[in-house]
């Protein structure tokens, strides 16, 4: 079984129409298992729902807690790519012996042109064959937590 | 570097509008790619478009013999569901010592309601990190050439 | 108040993940007018849901039927482009007094890329605005039901 | 012939995933009409791209002037929705003569689930059949300029 923690990111932002910005509802990860007519045996927590240029070192601490205490030992968490890097880092210290793959988007999924679901399949995927560690899994390609960092002038993530 | 082999199969279906019937026009991998924002070094070539409930012994061959005359060791071919199985059995017996995924969708990727864009990020992460062999990438799940069967009644890959 | 009958046709059709092909299961017009944000006072009725090259022309009579019997004076019928025109003559021949609109669409509503939903906001605006009479809303335009054909080759309505 | 000028809005509005903002970069108009398989004659002209908060009465002067100079007597303009009325009553003072209709979208047109493409059509049939005049076409109705409110608590136009 796996255990897929939401935290949030562009992956589940939506946009308001009444204020006409972006904002939180809900998390739209079971509407993608959906769609990628996954098989998997997955269990979807909500741990939080914000932008992680918000996440404090109290959420990120809330996310390990969270990581250790269930019974999985294959993790995915969707997290927004402008801290994941930091948090995955979090976890390097404080989750030892389990497979950990943070993935994100770019494009929020309710937008119909999200790298979302690509990533998701990408995700679940290299959690359940890579050996025990944290990782990023964004564009295509997996990248241990301490061997990555995020072009922002591109958008992209890159070996480091 | 990765080989993405392009066989047609329901992914690749487009609607014609004049005849309102299915076609195949393009290969929209190319695009899929772009959407996810892959930053792979993927060669795509497309071998064939068609259903893969037309393809033939000699069609099967010429997939085979693509794997085995390209450089890549790290192989993933985009093909129908209906007889994705019996193609990866001729992969099996004809192209030693590299690693290859089939994948496919249940729904055209351009109804934008598809499965292929989750599926192509999971094919291309398996192809990465499994020892070689030919694999089934659907649902979520990679399952061994000889250990996965189609239910049809279902529209799902499962073990066998 | 506007009545919008639903006979079907292209709108509504759509992808059988199981069997691969075309088909009718709900009409998506309820869900098409939430996403418009229609305000309008519109009870939608299915009358049925076929391909309107099935169309028979028993079944052209109940249309023209729940036309005459329905209490509103303003009636949008969605209907398959390929026989429109047909329907559209028995329902000048015997529905008057009313405006009525037919509208369909070239891609199915279900495929994303649909011109279902300008067709739709568009026959609702004529509908509301022109004199009694029996007309075709395609393509941006309205034609009387007696000054139009669809090109076929093309797969647009034109002025005959 | 129609002359539809582009003011930007919502509309046209498109998300920038570097800096997880929404901005305006080219008018989807063209696009959408392509995709409602429009055959009306249609002159597309971008008076200007922005946020319809921040929309001077210069500008709404610019839009008028455009209004008054263009040859054609149908004119639909693309409006963010927030300050559509005051727009309208400008044309209203300074356009006599002719068959002005502006609309809007709630929510982006790039964003998939958009209202725009059914305005769009609504706004391009009303202006085609109303006589000389402003109005406001929104959630399928015409309103005259002088007999609209949006009801910014839940997001649609309303009788005034």
């Amino acid at each position: 079984m796996i255990r897929l923690l939401v935290t949030g990111g562009t992956f589940d932002k939506e946009y308001d129409e009444i204020g006409g910005t972006l904002f939180f509802k809900d998390t739209h990860l079971q509407e993608m298992l959906r769609l990628g007519r996954s098989r998997l045996d997955v269990a979807v927590e909500t741990v939080m729902l914000i932008d992680s240029l918000q996440m404090s070192a109290a959420d990120r601490a809330r996310v390990a807690e969270r990581c250790r205490d269930c019974a999985e030992t294959q993790i995915v968490v969707t997290h927004g790519t402008d801290t994941m890097i930091e948090t995955a880092a979090v976890l390097a210290g404080g989750v030892p012996g389990k497979t950990i793959v943070l993935t994100g988007a770019m494009i929020p999924y309710a937008f119909g042109s999200s790298d979302g679901l690509f990533n998701l399949g990408s995700a679940l995927s290299f959690v359940q064959v890579l050996p025990p560690g944290v990782y990023v899994a964004m564009n295509g390609t997996h990248f241990p937590w301490n061997h990555v960092r995020k072009n922002r002038a591109l958008g992209y993530f890159e070996n480091a």
